[in-house]
C-alpha cells in the first residue's frame, strides 16, 4: 500500500496552489533541484566530457527505461529513453508499416493526441506509398480493425475526455486481423495500471513530463515487444548503432532495445526524471489506481451536485476513464481562467473543454473539496463573466 | 575585440585541467547552475503549468535560435531548436529530397560524422524509391557533383581531422549542379566564422553543446534558407502547426522556420543553453577565429619539435582548419589516457586519432604551452606504455 502522505511530502507545491494540471506538467519532486544541480555542477562541471561514463551518462536512457518499463508492464530492455513523445510515435509507425508491406491503413481515432496523426500524416507524405490514415469515432475503433489495417495506432486514454480504451482487447482483435498495435501511453503512465506485456502490444510510446514529473521537456520513451527486437531502425542514429565509438561509415543495429536510441540524450532532463523516478520506485500502480478513482469520483460528484451548467465530458463509469475528468462548456476557457486565478490550476482544451488531472502521489481528498468549492462560487456568482478571463493568449 | 581574460573568466574549469575537448562537450558557464536552478524552482516549481507562457517557455526555440543564428549568418526568424542533431538531419533531408524528386543521389563524403550517413541510410531504406547515399573521399567531393545529385550534404569540419570544406565554393557547385545543400555545422558554430546566408546553404544544422557550451544533450537547431521557406515538414510535429493549441486533426505547417519544430522542446537544458549563448553574444567571431588560430599553430608547432612520433592529421594550412587540431599516433588510445591521467582532456577517435579542441572563450595560450609540455613528457619517456592506459572503457 502507497503512503499518500509520504508521497505527497516528496513534491514541492507552490502555497495556495491546488494542481489539477498533473496530467500536463507534474510538479517538482524535491529532489529534483539537487539532482539537477549534480548533474550541472558536479558531473559536467568537475568530470566534463568523461562524465559520459564516469558519470553513467550513456547508459542512462536504458537504466531510466527499465524502471520505466516496471510501471508499465515492460520486461527489462524493452524500454528506452529519447526523444520526444512525437518522433518516438514516428519511429514505431516508421517500423510498424515496414512490418506489414501489403497494407496501407494506419488506423487511429479523434481521440487521438493531435502530434500522433500530424507525424502520420508527415511519414505517410514522405513515403509516397499510397499509405491511409483512417481516423474513426473513439467508440468506432474496433469495428473498423479490417484486414487492410497494417496499424493500429492509438492513445490509450482520450486527452481530452479520459476515455480509457481496452489495450488488450483491441490489441487481440487487431492481430487477429493481421495488424499490428502502436499504443500511446502520455496519460496512462503513472495515471492507470498498464501491461503491455499482458495486453500484448507491440509498440508503445509515451511521454514523462506529465504523471511521471520529470520536468518540462522530458525525453520520451519507447517499448518495443521481444518478439519484434530485430525491428529495422527508421530512424538509425549513431546511439542506436551496435558500436556507437567504432565509428563505422555503415549502420548496423545494435542489440534489442538499444537500436531505438538516436541521438544523444539530454543529460539534465534525465537527471531531473531520475528524482521523480525515485518516488515512482515504490508505488504500487493497484493503490494509485484506487486512489485516483476516490479523487475523481469525489470531484464529479460535487460538481455535478453544485454545477448544473457543467456537463460531464467523460465517462461516468470509472474504469471507463484514466486518471482525468473533463467537463464541458460553452464559457470553459473563462471559467478556466477564474480558477487559475484562484489558485485552482487545471487547463482549458479547446472548444470547450475543462480538464482537471488526478494525480494521487500529490493530491488530497481536501483538495479536491477545496477546488470543487471554489469551482461553484464562480459558477453560482458568474465570477467568469469578466473581460479579462475571456482574453485568450496565443498559448493556453 | 573579444576579450577572452574576461570571457575565461565566465567558465567554470575544474583545477587542474587543461580542457582541449570542447569541441565535443564545453565546460560549464558560470551562469548556467543559476539559470538552471531558476528553471526548476522558479519557473517549473512556481508557476508549474502556467510557465510555457508566463516563463515563455513556448518561445524559447525560436528566441534562442535566433541568437545561434547572429554567429552563423542567418538572418532573424530562420533558425529554430529543437531535437537531436540526428533528428535535424534527417528532417532537413526529408525535406530536401522531396524537392528534387527525380533525383535519387545523396553526396556526402566519408568524413561526414557517421550519424549524418547513418540517418540518411535509415531514410533511403524507410522511403524505398531507390535513393543512393554516394559518400567519396572529402576531397573528391567537388569532382563528383554530377546531375544526378538531389542533396550534398556535408559536415563542414571534419570530427577527426579538423579538414574545412569551402561551404560557398561547394554549395555553388552544387547549385549550378541542380542540386541542395545541407550543412552540419555541429564543429563549426562557435568555432569559425559561418554565414550560411553568404554561402547561401538551403539547410544547416548543429549541435550546442559543443562550442556553443549548453551542455551535456543539449538542443539541436535548424536552419532553413528563407527562399525554402515553405518546404514540406516530414517530422510534422505538432508544435510546427500553424495553431498548435487548436488541436485540429489535420496538419497545417506553421510560418516559416516554426514549421521545424516538432514536439515539447527540453526546457532544463534550453535553460542552460540561454546561459551560455548570453556570453556569446558580446562574442566577434573573426577575433575567435584569430585566436583558436594562434593558439593550434602554437601547439602543432610545440608538438612536431618535441613529438617526431605523432604525425599531424589535420591540414597545416589553418585556413582549411576548423578549431581543432589532430595527430595520428598507433598507441593513440594509450596517449590520450596518459594525458588525461595528468590533467589535459582531449579525446580518441577510432582507429588512432588524438583530437584537441581550441576554444578561445577559455583557452590560453599557457594552457597550451603546458599540455605540450605534459604530452612531451608522456612521449620521451613512454610513459602511455602502462596496462591501465591500454585498457579500453566501452565508450570513449
Amino acid at each position: 500500500m502507497t503512503d499518500f502522505a509520504a508521497t505527497r511530502a516528496l513534491f514541492h507545491l507552490p502555497e495556495g496552489v491546488i494542481y489539477l494540471d498533473g496530467n500536463s506538467l507534474g510538479p517538482v519532486p524535491k529532489a529534483a533541484p539537487a539532482r539537477v544541480t549534480q548533474a550541472v555542477q558536479a558531473e559536467w562541471g568537475e568530470m566534463l566530457i568523461t562524465a559520459w561514463n564516469k558519470a553513467g551518462w550513456m547508459e542512462m536512457p536504458a537504466r531510466l527505461g527499465d524502471r520505466i518499463g516496471r510501471l508499465i508492464g515492460a520486461p527489462e530492455g524493452t524500454v528506452v529513453l529519447g526523444d520526444t513523445l512525437s518522433i518516438k510515435v514516428y519511429q514505431a509507425l516508421a517500423s510498424a508499416l515496414e512490418m506489414r508491406p501489403g497494407r496501407k491503413v494506419i488506423l487511429s481515432d479523434s481521440g487521438n493526441f493531435p502530434t500522433d496523426l500530424y507525424m502520420a500524416q508527415g511519414l505517410i507524405a514522405s513515403l509516397g506509398q499510397g499509405h491511409e490514415l483512417r481516423t474513426v469515432a473513439p467508440e468506432d475503433v474496433a469495428a473498423n480493425i479490417t484486414e487492410d489495417v497494417a496499424v493500429l495506432m492509438l492513445t490509450e486514454v482520450d486527452y481530452r475526455t479520459g476515455r480509457l480504451h481496452d489495450m488488450a482487447a483491441l490489441t487481440a482483435q487487431a492481430h487477429a486481423a493481421g495488424a499490428l498495435t502502436i499504443w500511446d501511453l502520455a496519460h496512462s503512465a503513472g495515471a492507470i495500471p498498464v501491461d503491455v506485456t499482458a495486453a500484448r502490444a507491440d509498440f508503445a510510446v509515451g511521454c514523462t513530463y506529465k504523471y511521471l514529473n520529470s520536468g518540462p521537456g522530458g525525453p520520451a520513451f519507447i517499448y518495443v515487444a521481444p518478439d519484434h527486437a530485430d525491428v529495422r531502425p527508421a530512424l538509425s542514429g549513431w546511439l542506436g548503432h551496435e558500436a556507437p565509438f567504432a565509428f563505422d561509415p555503415a549502420y548496423r543495429p545494435g542489440t534489442g532495445i538499444a537500436r531505438m536510441r538516436v541521438g544523444t540524450p539530454p543529460v539534465l532532463q534525465m537527471a531531473a526524471l531520475e528524482a521523480a523516478l525515485d518516488i515512482w520506485d515504490g508505488v504500487d500502480m493497484a493503490a494509485i489506481r484506487a486512489r485516483s478513482i476516490e479523487l475523481s469520483e469525489a470531484f464529479i460528484a460535487r460538481v455535478e451536485a453544485a454545477c448544473p451548467t457543467l456537463t460531464l465530458a467523460s465517462p461516468r463509469d470509472a474504469t471507463r476513464r484514466g486518471s482525468q475528468v473533463s467537463f464541458r462548456h460553452p464559457h470553459g476557457y473563462a471559467i478556466m481562467q477564474a480558477l487559475i486565478s484562484r489558485g485552482v490550476i487545471g487547463d482549458f482544451r479547446a472548444p470547450d473543454i475543462l480538464r482537471f488531472g488526478f494525480t494521487p502521489l500529490y493530491l488530497t481528498p481536501e483538495d479536491v473539496t477545496q477546488a470543487t468549492e471554489i469551482l461553484s462560487e464562480i459558477m453560482e456568482n458568474d465570477l467568469w463573466d469578466r473581460p479579462e478571463y475571456k482574453h485568450r493568449a496565443a498559448v493556453t
